[in-house]
Formats: structure tokens, sequence, C-alpha cells
């Protein structure tokens, strides 16, 4: 059946390619829908009143009648067409008239017949189509039909093929989603009928790349169906350039020597400061990378104390990584001998390739890469640092704070505020790489080794396009369920957009589409390079959630107000305090106090108070996460506070017990030190914000939600008390 | 003619309100509809055939005819309406079919007529209404007809009366604006007819106070006109109690006595370390005040080395302010005193009043005060801090660095945050105000007051409600012209709503309302606690911009994708760069470098590159705002590029040339000492952050429009070369 369908479409594209045609004409849209089952009405080329009596007979509503004439081309003013025709009766009467009407127009027309078809139902107008994303490949799109909608542009995006499922969920992914669930007393449509319409489309367009788009606009949804008014394909003009892939096993193995390297080259060390070659060598030798560092220059017997080799081919044993800092126009012969050597990868910090529209010399070094089996990351980038072998392999300063979190930048800039922001805050890092201009090496490649790294817990990224999108969102997949995955897309809009097309020459998406598909890969789209690197700092601190209930604990009730705006703006729920524990509460507090949630416990209370409802806001396992607003009172220092919330929340850990406890601490300038106690201590507090530390719960609940962690709320809630995340975590893997 | 109107619906009004009921019937509103001039369908009762026709032909085209008995309910089921009929043989053929179809449906029905009504046209559905809004009063809405939008909550408020200008801006005001103008080859619709739809209907809420609401749902908006299908009126149960208002004049002058106090007097001042007496006895000689500090108390001779009085009564003079620091239970009592002492304002600092439900209380005081004429500041607050007076009449720490912006907060918490925000950036600050539970004075005091402050330059107020919405949008509108006013309404969404109930017992309006309506004040909403505190730090440090041209001048192509999103996002304009300015700025820059906009000087570049084309941006007079992207690099390290710029744009200040500039600088640590250098010489600057400068420049750009500061560019931008800011302030208030 589906190879029968496929063998009739291609039959019908070839047709249409033979003839230099990229476009389908009506019946031959017609061929391809019944090919795929895609709803359109039936319609029928009725020779004689007979046939059409019949005709519509089987259709069983209202048809629309319609004169076929090669001579006849305004059928309407030839009184050619008649609509809303229903029963044996009527439709020979209108046979008929047409004729008669077609004749009286022009008595030399050649009459093919009347064409009896379906007439549409009345309903709710939706779009469903396919495109061809420069990044994505085939996605498929839904949205409300209409002129309100094209404004509004409320569309959503998949990559092709959709699961049946997967194509109901974009009924829900839309703005207007509830009008389609029937709204002011009007019926609900058929939500299968029009996720089948989806689901077709998008296996069409998978079969056959050649089809560069698929409009079915618009799409009629009753209570009863989905039907499509027309289908319109167009086929692509030329089919896109396939993309070297590297399997899995390649790309770990590959990364794991460019990451844990024992033996590395620097080609182009140099003894003279402010060079690259000398700040590189410098880097390695002060980071305190216990591997082989070989310098490599012609013109030096040794440099820093180390021999120098006149060229690579000449360093004694296995080198896992070249790095190059040589000028542009040198690295390709230099290349050839690190192929020839079988290093597996070239780091290429120079600059003056596709960047600056140099794009023979990119592709020539690409050429000699693929060549020799080498893997290229870069070229025009600061190097990069793997932070547990102790490997600074970059121009800039050495960084030291080892922790969970890998960060990647494609731009060199960000890589510095990347730098300056982990060391400001002490962030634990686990590598810092930089992809300029992504030659080879792109976020995919990171991806899968980021995501098998028992180093790190995070992984941030800093991109401006992706070279392969299906790559991506694959290997985003495969990561997310074990770690959260970060993204910052800059050239978000239409001006930021622009001016990534001067800076990489690199084609950037449409955004919706990026914003659709991230989300379907499960990634945590950061707004903005500061909270890419607050979520990058804090995720790996925080426990996941293991379920919905957010609390916010507050001694300002002023903090309590903006936390929970800040709550219901990052998509959390304000847990409904049952009876019972809205007493246990109560019993904290004082007696104008509010309970409920935000638990209000005022001002002027002493540490136990907070104490007393921090410890049952982590005993109770119907909550789930903790949202602390602190005010700095004489009463309750900020140093007395932090002390016993991070002493609580260690004791509860030990106990087995791990809920994410954020904090936004109001206070004097002693707040800032307070926070920095809390967040080395597992605790997300910041000062003068009552935004953030709720913005960096809501990227750890949007991970826990994409990895799958929430939801099996009764068995883990439970099995959490006793035994720890662990045990809940096996639960709901 | 407009008294006439009122007449006849003061008429009508106190009718339905003799009869009891709070709904107008359809004929009712008719008459209210026509006595002001709203649009809808023109109806006649014809109770002949003969009239019948007259009526249609009087309206002119299609009409709609029903049957009107008391005894007949359904009449559709009686047969009794016929749609779309049109000239008189058809009407008089449709007159008699439902006189004979009422006949034979119930032969003793008692018939007064037909109704003879306009039919409404096709057209785009709209909405026009009013309600009346807890913290506004009045309130005129704008939105379009239909489910989508009733899903998609696509509406504008505005204060009513609105004036016809203000009426046609509501129609810009909602997301699907666009289709008003008409699209995909609609025709665009009148939007004056609608415009007067509105501003009639806003006319008609203003006029009668008892009108509770208002809709026109919906109005048929087509090329021609706008008609309303009908007019729903509903009366309000009760009237609102008036609110004692207090004169501009009146608010001055016991504002300047406040806050430019000679004498203040503390009741229940403390030599006990830890008492809010005490404290608060420490911060006003600590701070340096140098008026006269009376410690009143009744057990004490001396305090702190000052003379105590025992009551209020004995301090010798003139008094300006009593700070109370005593329980809530005494000071109804000693402000008895404070009124008889004649001492025009009371700070209460005590909780224990409508906060903890203790309302009669509240009222006892407030009764007190207003029978004395004291101004009441609190209760339920830290205190306030006048910095140019060095005055800290708070429990809090002294607070002394004097600049430029006024703060002030509902909540204590969120005043403490202020503080601890204030000290760490070094915020040049005016005045910091706790206003709590809002007993009298409120934010429309203390704009009327700042706005004439010469020491405010900006001012920035945390709220969770207003208690007048109406006299704080009078205030905002007299002072926006004269400096910028940044608004945090915590409590936005409906999580955050139903703490703000908790807390203050305040009704949170409905957000959708203040949002319209702020921005109808022009005041700077600011999204979060952060971005309020940043934008009050920030817009007394910047110059208006006196244009839209933004450009962006970057060392990273990074940031410059990044910096162009934030412009994008921030509703800025990227300026086009001509021909002529872009070649001035490729003379700087590298060839593979990108002019355009953003200006990319690539990151390899020496101090000089940075230097020429910041002066080239600061010299053209078409440009009105630099956006500066800084990439760490050791040809250029933070410290040198923070010299360079506030080097330049100081000469340039002293040229007279004054352009906003905001920089975000990515690099190592040393960034952040770079920026706090820039910061103090007028240049705002952030590190690992391409938003925040951004959305300070764009809170600033915000401000320069509602103070309508920007748009008269030609002759501003050629004043402001040779005479600074003033002449173009001149030239456009």
């Amino acid at each position: 059946m589906a190879e029968d369908r496929v063998l009739r479409v291609r039959t019908l594209l070839d047709s249409v390619r033979a003839e230099g045609r990229t476009a389908l004409t009506a019946p031959e849209g017609k061929v391809v829908a019944d090919a795929y089952g895609i709803a359109v009405p039936g319609e029928e080329l009725a020779t004689d009143v007979d046939e059409a009596v019949a005709y519509a007979a089987r259709f069983g509503g209202p048809v629309v009648m319609k004169i076929v004439s090669p001579d006849i081309l305004h059928k309407t003013d030839a009184g050619g067409v008649i609509v809303g025709v229903e029963g044996a009766t009527d439709v020979r009467t209108a046979f008929h008239h047409i004729i008669d009407n077609a004749r009286a127009y022009n008595a030399d027309a050649r009459i093919a017949g009347v064409q009896v078809q379906e007439l549409l139902p009345e309903g709710q107008e939706v779009i469903v189509g396919a495109v061809t994303d420069p990044t994505f490949g085939k996605v498929v799109a839904f949205g409300l039909g209409g002129v309100l909608v094209e404004v509004l542009k409320d569309v959503t995006f998949r990559l092709a093929p959709v699961s049946a499922d997967e194509a109901l969920s974009m009924l829900d992914s839309i703005r207007a989603a509830e009008i389609l669930r029937g709204v002011r007393g009007r019926a609900a449509v058929d939500r299968w009928a029009i996720a089948e319409q989806i689901r077709r489309v998008s296996q069409l367009v998978a079969d056959f790349p050649e089809i560069a788009e698929v409009d079915l606009n618009p799409v009629m949804a009753t209570a009863e169906g989905a039907v499509a008014a027309d289908i319109r394909v167009i086929l692509s003009e030329a089919p896109a350039k396939p993309r070297r892939r590297y399997s899995r096993d390649e790309i770990l193995i590959s990364m794991r020597r460019l990451m844990q390297p024992s033996s590395v080259a620097v080609i182009g060390a140099s003894n003279e400061p402010g060079k690259i070659g000398n700040s590189v060598m410098r880097n390695l030798i002060d980071g305190g990378f216990a591997g082989d560092i070989h310098p490599v220059n012609p013109k030096a017997d040794d440099i820093l104390g180390r021999k120098a080799y006149k060229s690579v081919t000449d360093v004694p044993g296995e080198v896992d990584v070249a790095v190059f800092a040589i000028p542009a126009k040198f690295v390709a012969s230099a290349l050839q001998e690190v192929g020839s050597k079988k290093i597996p990868n070239a780091v290429l910090i120079p600059s003056g390739f596709a960047e600056t529209g140099e794009h023979e010399l990119q592709e020539e070094i690409v050429e000699i890469a693929e060549r020799h089996g080498v893997r290229l990351l870069g070229p025009n980038i600061y190097g990069y640092y793997s932070t547990w072998q102790d490997l600074c392999a970059t121009f800039c300063t050495p960084y030291d704070v080892k922790g969970g979190v890998a960060l990647t930048s494609q731009s060199g800039g960000i890589g510095m505020a990347i730098l300056g922001f982990a060391r400001t805050t002490k962030t634990g890092v686990s590598a810092i790489v930089g992809l300029g201009n992504k030659s080879d090496l792109d976020e995919d490649d990171l991806l899968t080794w980021f995501g098998e790294d028992p180093h790190t817990e995070c992984i941030a990224m800093h991109l401006e396009d992706l070279k392969d999108g299906r790559a991506f969102v694959e290997a985003a997949r495969a990561t997310v369920p074990k770690k959260p995955v970060v993204v910052l897309k800059a050239g978000r809009t239409a001006a930021g957009a622009k001016a990534a097309g001067s800076h990489t020459g690199a084609l950037a998406g449409d955004d919706a589409v990026y914003e659709d598909i991230l989300k379907q890969a499960g990634v945590i789209r950061a707004p903005g390079l500061n909270e890419m690197l607050e979520y990058a700092r804090a995720l790996p601190v925080l426990p996941a959630p293991k379920g919905d209930n957010v609390v916010i604990i507050t001694g300002a009730g002023g903090s309590g107000v903006l936390l929970s705006d800040a709550v219901t703006d990052n998509g959390l729920s304000l847990m409904e305090i049952p009876p019972d524990l809205d007493e246990a509460f109560r019993k904290f507090i004082p007696p104008f106090g509010a309970a409920g949630n935000p638990v209000d416990i005022t001002g002027g209370e002493p540490p136990s108070t907070y104490e007393a409802t921090i410890r049952l806001g982590l005993e109770d396992p119907r909550i789930h996460a903790l949202v602390l607003g602190y005010w700095h009172t004489i009463v309750t220092p900020p140093m007395v506070f932090a002390e016993l919330t991070a002493r609580v929340v260690a004791e509860f850990r030990e106990r087995g017990v791990e809920k994410p406890v954020v904090a936004s601490l109001a206070g004097d300038v002693e707040v800032e030190e307070a926070c920095q106690y809390l967040y080395e201590r597992g605790v997300v507090a910041y000062p003068y914000t009552t935004e953030k530390p709720v913005a960096v719960l809501g990227a750890k609940y949007r991970w826990a939600r994409a990895a799958e962690r929430l939801g099996a709320e009764g068995p883990s809630a439970r099995a959490v008390v006793g035994d720890g995340r662990d045990v809940g975590g096996r639960f709901m893997r």
C-alpha cells in the first residue's frame, strides 16, 4: 500500500519534472492527495447527465457543478458554475442548464463535460502545510486559517515526518488553541482528523525530498472531519547538497581524544610575548596540563623550555590534538602534515577564512581534513578549555574552577563573556569551546560528547545558526534525557538575523521554526546572553524537581507578590495548599501572616520561623520545589538566614530529600555575601531581584519536563523520602 | 444640544432606578444611543403596512421585519421574523405574511405591529465597551469581535472620556490592528466612524457615573461606517465613595515640609539599642541631618545626648515632621497631640494596622489626621530618606550617595532591596520613601512633589495597587514631560494578584487595564524588580535621545547580533546607514569588517579604531544614540576602551553634543571595573550581558517618546551640534 502510493507519486512527479514544471496542476494535486489519503473534496468529470447524478449521489451532500472546456476560461461569466446542488432532480436540471449556458456563451466551444465536486462544509478554517527550511529541511506547519491569524502569525512547526501524537500536539501549540476545542457553544472540531491531515502531509514531504512546499489552505475542520479545499504542491529547483555525516562512534572517538588528550602539538608556538602561539603555549603550561606539550616552529629549537620541532611530522609518538597558531595562508600545508601524522583533531585558531570572505581557503582546508580524516574545530576561534584535564588550549587567560557546566560559543566575544562571567561567579566548568566558522565540528558533535562526558551535568551553547538542524535535534534528543541543554540562539529578530548574515555569511533560519523545533528537541532556550550564563551556572547546582508543586515562603509580603508574578511568568504552578498543610504552616507564623501560597511569614520574624517553615516545605512530600523570599531585618540578618537555610537543605539532602530551593534576598549589601554562601551550598540565591531565581527554577522545570522527570508524582514522592533522588530517577526514567 | 441629551438620559435613568432595575431594556438602550449619537440600526414600530413601507424607504437598504406582540415570545417559531426585505412591494408582502403567520400561530395574540429595523451590513466585527474599574473608574475598551479575539484577549483600554484622537489611537493599540487597515485586498474600515463610537460611549459613562457598564457588541465596521448591532447598558448598584483630595498647592506645601524639614520630632525615641526608636534617632544623627532633632519619650530626660520631651506638644517651635516609633495602639493618642501641635506630617513606622486586619484602628488614625490636617506617611513602613537634606528618618541603615533618582516602595522588603542595590551600585539618590499601607499619602502626592523637586531627575515606584488611579494618572501626566517615571506594578499575573490581595487587602486591578492606562499616562513600566532598579540607576545618567536612529558599533560580531536582537526587542530602530555615512565608517574598519548597522569593526582592532568610529557616531547629527559592543583583547584592554570612550563622550558633551551611549562589555573580569568607570562618566555599561544596556536605552526612549522629545529631528539635530541638549529640548517642548 505504502509502496504503491510512493510509486504513483513518483511516476507523477517524474512526468512533471520531464515537462520542466515545478508546480503541480490541480488534478495532479488531487492524485497526490488521494495517494496519501489527504482528504480533499471528491470530484469527478461527468460526461453525461446520468454520470453527474451518480457522482452527486456518491458524494452524498450538496455539490458544486462546473463546465469543463478548454475554450471557456471564465466559467462563471459563461454561466458555467452552479453551487450547492443537491438531489437527482436538481442535478439533472443544473447539468442541462450549464451545458445550455455554455453553448449560448460560445457555440463552438469543445465541451469535455461537467465537473461534479463535493461542497466543502462550513467549519473552522485551518492551514496545514510543509516547507523546506534551510536549517531543518522538511518542516510541517499548522495554524488557524483566516485573515486574523495571518496577521497574528499564529502558526506552529515540527520536523517532518511527525507521528500522529506529535501532529495532535501541534493543535495545542498555537495561541488560539482554545478555538479548536469549541468556544461560545460551538462544537469542538475533529482533532484527530486534522492531525491525520498534518501527519499525511509530513509523510509526503519526507518521502519526496524534491517536494519543496505543500499547502492545504484552507482545511475546513468540523466536528465530523477535516477536508482540504485544495492542495498545492511545489517542487524544488535543485536538491540540497548532502552534508558529510559521522557516526556516533566516530564522533565519540575523535571527541574523546580532543577533550581528553595525552599529547598536544602547538603549530606556530612562539617565544615572543604577545603572539598567539606564545599565549597558547603559556596557557597550556600554566594551566597545568599533565600530558605532553609539543611546540612546532621551524625557526626555534626550544620554546618556553620545551624542545621545538620543525614540523609536526617530527613530533615523536601519537598526537591527539594539533592547535594551529599560524596565519591563515599557512594552514593548508600544515594541515596536510597533521593529516599525514594521523592526528585526529586540528584546532584552528586563525581567522581569515569564510568570515572574511575567504570561502575557497576554507573549502580547501575542509577538503584536506576530510581526505585525511582530521576533524576541525574552527577556524576563527579562541580555542578551548577542558578543565578536568587542566587543559587551556587558548590564547585567552586560563580557567581552573572545575565543575559540571560545558559552554560553547560560535563567537569569540561571547566566549570572552563566558570566561569573565564564570570567573566572577566562580561557576564550575567542565569545558568552554569556541566554534567559530564551524567548518567541521559543530554543536551536534559537541552535544554527543558532552552527553557522555561524566564531568558534564549541563550544556549551554551560544549559536547563530546550525549547519545541520536535523543532526542537532538528533543529538539533543539523545542528550536531554540525561542532562539539560541550554541554547542561546542569536539573530532571533529581523534586525538580529540581518547582523548574523553579515557576520558569518550563514543564512539565519526563520526564528519561528527555530523556536518550535528547539522546543521539540527538548532544549531550554535562553532569551538572552545573561540568562544563558545564569541558567548554565545554576542548573547543575539545583536538583531536579519531581513534581509540579512550587511553594513560596517569604518574609516580605512584597517579595511574595513579585515572586508569584515570576512563578506565573515562568509557567510554573503555585501549589494549592491542602488544608492540613495550611494548618501546619499556620502553626509557625503570626496570626496576621498569610498561609496559603505564598506562605507569608511576615517581616519581623526570628530565624526559627524561617527554619521551621523551610523544614516543613522540605519535609512534606507533596511539595516539590521551594522559592524563598528573604527580608533583611535586625532580627534575622542575611548570614543567619543563609546559614540556617544551607544547613537545613544539607540535612535533608543527607536524608535523601533533594528538592530545588531558590531564593531572592532583599536587603542591604550584606545579602550579596549571603547569596554567594547559599549558591556554593546548592541553594540558588540572588540579591535585588525576584525574577532571576524563579527564571532559573523555570529553566530547571523546562528540562525536567522535556526529560520526562516530572509527573510520576505518587511513587517518586514516596520513594524520595526514603532513598533520595536516584530512586525517584529510576522510577521515572 | 449636549445639555439636552444629558437631560434625556438623566430622565430615563431616573425612571429605570425608580423601578428598581439596573439593566436597561433594548428600547431604553436605543434612547441612550440616539441621545449620544451612538450609531445603532434604525428601527421603528409600524402599526400598518403603509408605515412599514415608509420606514423601510427611510432606512434605504434591506431591513429586518419582526412581529411585536406581548403574547408571542418565540418570534421565529411563529414565523414572525423575515430578514433582508427590500423595496416597497416586498415590504408589503412581508408585512402581511408576518401578521398572517402570527394570527395562525396564536389567534388571540395582541399585536402591537411589526418592527422594521435596518439590516446590519456585512463587515469587520469590533467591540466597543466601557466598564467601571475599581482603580481607574470609568474606562473605555476596544477590541476586534468574534470568537478568535475573545480567545486571544486582544483588547485595549483608556480612561474615559477620550478625545477623538485618543479613540483613534486605540485602533492601533491592538495586536491585530493591521486587519482594520484592510488585508488580503479587503477594504480598510472607516476608522473615524469606529473612533466616534468609542468617543461617544466614553462620554456617556463620563457624564453618568451611575452607568457601570456599556457594551456595543458587535459593532459592524465597514468602509462606509460603523454601526452597533445593539447597546447594553448596566447601572451600578451603589456609587463609589468619593476619596478626599488635596489641591496641588496643598500637596506641595506639606510635601516640602516633609522632604525638606527644619525640625523633626521622634515619638518613641529610645536610648535602648535594637529598639526602632533608637535606630531612627541614630540614623537621623549619624546621617548628618542639619535641622533640629527632638526626641519624645515620657520616661527619659535625654536621648543620645539630646533633650527629650514628655510629649510632642512640649517641643519648642515649629515641627515639620513627627516620626512615630511606638506600638500601633499608642499611635492614635500621639497623633492627636501632633495635630494639636499643628505638625503637618506624621511618618508612621509601626505596623499592626490594615495589613494585620486592624482596619478600624487605621480608619481611626485617618479620621484624626483629616480632622487636624495632618498628612500621614504609612503606617507599616521603614521610614524615608531625603539625601540632599542628609535626612535618614528610618530604622534601616543610612544612605548618603546624593543623586537624581527618587525611589518609593509600597513594601518594606522591596525598600531594603532598593537600599542594597543603590549602595552596591553607588546609585545617586534624591529620596527613598516607604509607602506601606498608604492610609493617606500615596504615589500621586509623591509624584507631584518629585516632579517639582530640582534634585530629582527620575522617579521609580514599586506599587501593588493604586488607591486612586485617576489622581495617579493626572500626577504622572504633569510629571512625565519633565522627568521619567518608572513603575514596577507587582501583582501583574493572576497568581501575583492573589498574593497582593492577601498582603495588603487591596484589590489588585486587572493587569490589562493597568498596562494600557500606565502607558497612556506616559510612565515606563518595568517588567521586574531588577529592571526597575537598573532603569532608575541609568535614566538620570543618560541624556535624552533626540531622534530614533540607533547605531551599534561593535568589536565582536557575535555581540552585534545579540545587540541587534535586543534593539528590536526593545522597540528601537536600527538606523539605515546612508551611503555617505557607510563610506565614512568603512574608512576606519578592516575591509572584511561589516559596515551597515551594526558597524562591525572586528575583533583584533586597536583603540584607535574604537575611537574613530565612536567619534563618527557622535559627530554625525543623523545618529541619535550609540550602542557599543566591546570585545576584550590584548590589543584593546578593557580599561583602555573605557578611558577612550569616556574621554570622547566627555569631549563631545563639552562641545554640546549629548547623545545616549550604552555599552555591553564582553570579556574577562577586568570588564567589571571598566563598566563602573564608564557608568560614573555617563556611559551606561554592563558586563556579560547584551540585553541590559539596550533595555535601559529602550526605557529612555520610551520616556522620550512619552515626553514628546523625539520627532522634531531636523531642527533639533542641527541645533544640538551648536548648543547642546537644552536647545534641542526647548525646540521640542
